[in-house]
């Protein structure tokens, strides 16, 4: 450790700003200009833009004519992002990163490898025939070739596409993960918006329930990461399989009365019943489907099924291996769970806050067949999705919010205008041993300096004054303890 | 360290597979179905598609028919991602994570934070009036609320949008950084694509050169960390302000002209010579123009504009910062540079590969004349935009693409189909203990066991076998070395 210096605020004249900072404002310094270039803030902001200097228009350019304008008319631009979407300033972007490092941790802990397919694909892989409200919601157009494409609405018909593709070529089972924005041009209700980023895990080749189980251990492993617990969420699981099709459902209906019932807690009862004798149940189906929807116990679900079929017998080898896994409070059984998505055939699941504040945080499921409606050979799957928009809603609804603030280690400075190569020399050579390092590319005067390195959490203030420049040395101050020193170039980490 | 077996094949039958894999092609173990859930993978298989089981539509279900079918004829879909995107199956995503992952190191060690906006802008943020490829490459329509919106094509101006949103709340500078995706609909050649992300750093408040030389300085340093070397490739450094201004381009051609001359390189040069001429120039000043553009010594420009301007000092000043910041070697005078894009107003710079292969590896420049373009108030700027694309290729010359492979710790694999749970608890002590683990869903023949440990690259393969487990054990095999030990559960790292 180089010796402390208590006095290094008489080395250099600037230095002795940041001691007696309450001066600063009656006797400022004069402005020092660079040596080179002479151009300041002021002279730029005094700049005349093109509607001040609209006779300049046409005009021959020459050497001392001012610098050439864009020639564009101004258009008074909307600043804000369009309707539905966001924009990520550095404070919402730090948010988006550490979400999505959690999604990726998790993922990486589960052995699952990361995919991404494009954000525009052709409009066919999502339309299908169920009812979806997806197919109302899709961003679509022609594009320039005349194809009809769109904004992906989700991520697993393109993870199917790609397994097709794939073929035999990968040996199964996948495990792949994707982190990727997706599109639904919805009414914008209760903060809801037009794209948001979806966490995805898929297990493709296990028609095994131990993937399911897998898949809510990630997510359980997810939340517990980021301080959410079992009282503040849980999954609501059910099976497809015998709870809808015992009651009378033809096969072409399934679809259909799946994405009515996703709607049960969002819309009237009596509009739930409107809409599912729309489709061509009778009313004693409604009723009864309803009746087997209510139902929150597996034992009881097993008596009116009247006995053990596959549907229990899945979510029994679920909820045991839930035990396993360590999860069985964060899990239970709720007939009326069936999810919004017509491919899912047999466990479903989604995640739910307790208080019963927000929509789904997430949500997934079995979807064995859908590989067959794209005329690939089926391969048993099952996948969830994890919007980025509830889980936030939550975080914020419990004061568990990370708070995030940048960090850059040091604060580089010239302390004259023609000391900013130096200032640069100092801060490759604190750059090329890993160091983060906050340039100071103007000639500021030091109150400045502190005022940005208190912005920027730095560590240290790196001072290049002449002084210690002529010497090889540079002048640091830990910004932490008020300690002070110089140390030689070379001896600088 | 817990004793090591040699013996451990001999505590369970099925061990002993892994000793003498050959016999097990002649003497394969029988297939164990687990006691709950009795499907397997080649039941699946021969389920019936939709197509193959057309008679099925319509009927009812009941308790005893096949599982629901998806309600939709079959479609077959092009399995490729639309033409000029990308899928990203995981070896090309651990790529792409590669070199993203650096493009983020580089801009945090420069103090940059990282920033976003909406893929899906405004059309109207993107339509400038130079004549430039990019508004007839623009992906755009109409969304549902016939707003005019479009992919976008950069960055910037979505960068300029927010700078002028967030006003005077914002401290100057801002050093912002963004890795984004961006479309263009371009003719499909040499491998040109319609989509690729972008890594952009920009500079926002500061005047001097200094931030241009902050912003080579920044790429240099990617270039070092990812093997590519002052042989490889250089940046060819110019400025717009007297290079083209003062050969009698009239200013609302600036823009125009140097679009033009922006593909000098690309086509040929009597197209170049026709195009400035059909948008006004004459003969004579053409002539004197090329002239100039052919100019690599900054004397030589000096001389022939008659004395120091406010370019040459620019790019005198920028050259001495690169000496201190130590990338001399990496930059040259070549006043042909002039960048495609309407709005750079000063210094101008691309990256390219000594050899001449390769398309431009980077660009920027200063743009201190946008933000009134969108009716801001202008503030000083530059930045530079380096794709995903012709770095791979130029890596792909080079022979210096990493070798990136997944690498799973652990492998976890019950030995018995009634042990899954146990595995179940193994993998998730591990993975509480921050291990990333593959967790073997099926009951599996060791044989495939090891080939898939090998295929993750996993380090130990945990076996979760009967007589150890009722001991509170596990066997341990370290699988580089082939050290087999048992462990207690308690006691596994």
């Amino acid at each position: 450790m180089p010796p402390v210096l208590s006095s290094l605020h008489i080395l250099h004249p600037r230095l002795s700003l940041y001691v007696k900072p309450l001066f600063l404002r009656k006797f400022p310094l004069p402005r020092r200009s660079l040596p080179i270039n002479p151009r300041t803030l002021s002279s730029v902001a005094s700049a005349q833009s093109p509607t001040e200097n609209g006779d300049s228009r046409g005009r021959s350019g020459s050497l001392s004519a001012p610098p050439p304008l864009l020639e564009e008319a101004v258009q008074k631009i909307d600043v804000n992002p369009p309707k539905g979407t966001r924009d990520f300033p550095p404070e919402e972007m730090r948010l988006r990163n550490w979400l999505f490092h959690n999604f990726r941790e998790v993922s990486g802990l589960y052995g699952f490898e990361e995919v991404d397919f494009p954000v525009l694909e052709s409009e066919a892989l999502f339309i299908r025939k169920a009812g979806e409200e997806i197919k109302d919601q899709l961003y679509c157009f022609e594009d320039r070739g005349n194809r009809r494409v769109a904004l992906r609405p989700e991520l697993t018909p393109s993870l199917a596409r790609l397994v097709i593709q794939k073929g035999k070529s990968v040996p199964l089972p996948l495990k792949w993960f994707a982190v990727g924005q997706c599109w639904r041009y919805e009414r914008m209700t209760r903060g809801r918006r037009r794209e948001h980023y979806q966490w995805n895990m898929d297990i493709i080749g296990v028609p095994e329930v131990t993937a399911e189980a897998e898949l809510i251990s990630s997510i359980v492993t997810f939340f517990k990461r980021i301080g959410v617990t079992a009282s503040d969420v849980g999954f609501k699981v059910s099976s497809r399989k015998e709870v809808l099709r015992c009651y009378s459902i033809s096969e072409n209906l399934f679809g259909k009365v799946c994405i009515i019932i996703d709607k049960i807690e969002k819309i009237p009862m009596d509009e739930i019943k409107k809409d599912l004798k729309s489709v061509g149940m009778s009313e004693e189906a409604v009723e009864d489907l309803l009746r087997v929807l209510s139902i929150k116990s597996l034992t009881k679900l097993e008596e009116i099924l009247g006995g053990p079929g596959e549907a229990v017998a899945d979510l029994k080898q679920l909820f045991s291996l839930a035990e396993k896994f360590g999860y069985s409070e964060w899990i239970q059984f709720d007939a009326s769970v069936v999810r919004g998505l017509a491919y899912y055939t047999g466990i479903v699941f989604e995640g739910f806050d307790r208080e019963g504040k927000l929509r789904a945080i997430c949500g997934g499921g079995r979807y064995d067949r859908l590989l067959s409606t794209f005329g690939g050979d089926d391969i048993p799957a099952c996948g969830f999705g994890f919007g980025d928009a509830v889980i936030v809603e939550l975080l914020k609804e419990k004061g568990i919010l990370p708070e995030l603030s940048l960090q850059v280690e040091n604060i580089v400075c010239a302390l004259d205008g023609d000391l900013q190569g130096a200032a640069a020399t100092v801060a490759t050579i604190l750059r090329d041993k890993g160091q983060s390092v906050d340039l100071v590319l103007e000639n500021k005067p030091l109150k400045w300096v502190f005022k940005r390195a208190a912005r920027i959490n730095a560590q240290r203030l790196i001072l290049v004054g002449n002084t210690e420049w002529q010497k090889g040395m540079v002048g640091v101050k830990i910004l932490s303890s008020g300690e002070q020193y110089e140390v030689k170039l070379n001896e600088l980490e």
